[in-house]
């Protein structure tokens, strides 16, 4: 039996971390009122394939059984490659019983039928969030969903790496863009295609800068124009000196001033969040996608080479039905994309099960003394486990010690606990005993981080 | 745009429900230190197909633009059916990284690719807590996995009806059997194909007691032996009463006396759990799955059309490798088979959201100082959001009680807050004011609970 290439699974002690990045998330995106959704792993093929250049990566579904004559090709199922394609489709299918604006976060699976390489996963999980509207979304929630997000990842950079501090943490970038400047400075350079030139400048991702200005040239632009491109490219900022710096370069537009104006708004709503840069970066376009203004993507520190592991913008034609639009603004994180390549680098648990505490078993026949034991810790909410069996009292402490288990509690009149990292012992009332906080529930161990002393 | 039939989507307020459901099985299962897992949706067909007769019911994955050379048969993915054989697999693969004995809890979808009829779905949420050895897993296992589920269901009986109490609370029936009491018994009427015996008595589900008779005689019993199994099969109890029945019937076997005395202490381990009964149900045989000691079922009141909710067994031969046998015990809950059905009932949360608190705007200019406001709720752990416009207070009111957010806050010096459902505003430090605790997050609405007053 070998592994699936691209279906990435985790060993206990990495789920921990996994288990506590969407603990994380689920905890800020509810604190700021995101109601939680999950809708189902299928759509039909005809409404995924509606969604654009994505029909190479799709899994169609088809029953073992199935007669030719059984399944009709407009009936096809397909897994969902995406959150934000079923959401559209749940927010028109259910937009009588949802209250506008709608915001919600959603944690799935997705599959992509693509090749599997670094970074790149056939199943993998997002996490989004998106606030919907019907007919008009006011712009403010740009700003709210980006501060949310970067919230979010800046608590996630301290959860992930607890021990490091300041420029040593790995820490995230938001990166943030706006279309209309795009398309707003284009056409007062006075091109007359400005989606085909944000095509264009989309590839300074991939292609040196005079490869791409080569582009220009051959898509009809004149030499001022191609340089004005590039230079507004080149623009980057940590806060709001951008606006002067593009408005050096002399180009006017309506749309431009309007762009301009909102990614200013949402720099000065991210400012000073912990962990988590948010900068303005003009290069980025997210030109194949359907966005109309502000968009994302994320950096993570030492990380570069994943790109982006958390993208969105603003759609305002999210979905429509035959009486109204949604627009909508998202984010979606690629949790998968975040853990997978952290746990592969040796980011782990503290210990691989939830229990604090292992009771110790002096005999086989005194097993529900143990029991009991346990039960009276559980009912103060502390995790334990009852020793498999009643072996020497030193295989029972090797049993904890193999899971990271801090605590061994042996039955007896009076009760005796035994921390197993300094061989401390002492008497305990279990009726009040409670292991130390920092010790009551896993922790993130980074690679750095000195190993914690074990009993001999 | 039509609704999937068999993938059932919830509302946000109903996927309230199902979350406080999935916190309530993660919580009490944590307790009880088992790890969680996830396995991948998917699996190699062969793989899938070696476990049985599933083959009907499996989704087969195909990448859309797949040439016919591309995919070889043998590479086939195919959709797990349940989280066993998954697991099965995960152990066998990863049995050199693994603790044993290994506990794990996974709540997952699965897919069946079966027609939709009521409470059968073709994606739905398992909940599965196995507990898994190498070679050899002691007895009491069964027990503490029997009991670990009985009281995830004591509990989930409280969650899902907070306001009923005693015999109008629906409640849940654990039916444990043995297989070994049933294959021991007839042994012990020298009967030579139990196995065969064990399928026919388990259509009693679905057949009366006479067409089993009749298939009983059919299969080579005579008229003392059919008559013996059938007495057997109505034996039932609460408590150890049924192993003097039993023993009334006459028979003996050694592998009788030691299924009776491993049922006996299961039913002897599960006393005494409110909200579940645990009870010995000598008709329960799992003829067609793999279990060779222990089985369950579960019926939930009210609900008994819906057959087992939450089924299980031991199985020896869970998983093995060139060197081990990997032993197992464990019980799968169906999640969706019990959400669904309550809550297309009128089971529901007290609001669709997680905000307790909405924070109102006076003006647009000054939104924010309400970002500011709901920032320090938020930093207490409070759910908090901002009015989406400066609409008149009465429209910001109107939008809290649509989505069931029990407060109002509005900025000023005083900060007020309003409870809308009593009308009372009262002055409040922002930096101290918490909701009273049963307001901070949304709670389980029962259709008989009396609806809570709302301000005109």
């Amino acid at each position: 039996m070998s592994r699936l290439s691209g279906f990435p699974e985790l060993l206990p002690a990495e789920r921990v971390v996994e288990q506590q990045v969407l603990d994380h998330l689920r905890r800020v995106f509810e604190l700021h009122g995101f109601a939680n959704l999950e809708t189902r792993a299928v759509e039909p093929l005809e409404q995924l394939l509606r969604k654009g250049e994505i029909d190479k990566e799709v899994y169609t579904l088809r029953r073992l059984q199935a007669t030719d004559g059984d399944e009709n090709t407009a009936d096809t199922l397909a897994l969902h490659f995406d959150l934000t394609v079923p959401f559209a489709r749940y927010v028109v299918e259910n937009s009588s019983r949802l209250e506008f604006p709608f915001r919600r976060y959603q944690v799935q699976k997705v599959w992509r039928g693509e090749r599997p390489q670094q970074g790149r996963f056939r199943e993998f999980t997002q996490a989004d969030i998106d606030i919907v509207a019907r007919d008009v979304l006011p712009f403010h929630f740009d700003v709210e969903v980006a501060r949310v997000m970067a919230e979010a990842l800046g608590g996630l950079s301290l959860l992930l790496a607890p021990h490091t501090s300041g420029s040593e943490r790995p820490g995230f970038t938001l990166q943030v863009s706006n279309r209309k400047v795009l398309e707003g400075f284009y056409l007062g350079l006075g091109i007359a295609e400005p989606t085909q030139v944000m095509a264009i400048v989309d590839k300074l991702d991939k292609l040196p800068a005079d490869a791409v200005r080569l582009m220009l040239r051959q898509a009809g632009l004149d030499d001022p124009q191609a340089d004005a491109c590039l230079a507004l490219s080149t623009i980057s900022a940590p806060d709001t000196s951008f606006v002067a710096r593009v408005q050096e370069l002399g180009v006017e537009h309506p749309l431009l001033a309007e762009g301009l104006d909102e990614l200013r708004r949402v720099v000065e709503g991210c400012a000073g969040i912990e962990g988590a840069d948010v900068v303005v970066d003009l290069r980025i376009a997210r030109g194949l996608d359907y966005y109309t203004g502000t968009v994302f993507e994320t950096r993570m520190t030492g990380y570069e080479h994943l790109g982006s592991v958390c993208s969105g913008g603003r759609y305002d034609e999210l979905a429509r039905d035959n009486r109204s639009t949604y627009p909508g603004v998202g984010i979606s994180l690629g949790v998968s994309r975040l853990v997978v390549p952290l746990v592969a680098g040796g980011l782990t648990a503290s210990r691989s099960v939830p229990s604090a505490v292992l009771v110790s078993v002096l005999d086989e026949d005194a097993r529900q003394a143990s029991d009991r034991l346990a039960a009276t810790l559980r009912s103060r909410g502390i995790s334990t486990e009852v020793a498999p069996s009643a072996q020497k009292l030193g295989k029972q402490i090797r049993h904890a010690e193999r899971r990271g288990i801090p605590f061994v509690l042996f039955p007896g009149d009076p009760v005796q606990a035994k921390d197993i990292r300094t061989g401390e012992q002492v008497d305990v009332d279990p009726a009040t005993w409670t292991p130390p906080a920092e010790d009551l529930v896993p922790h993130v161990v980074t690679p750095s981080t000195p190993p914690e002393e074990t009993a001999p």
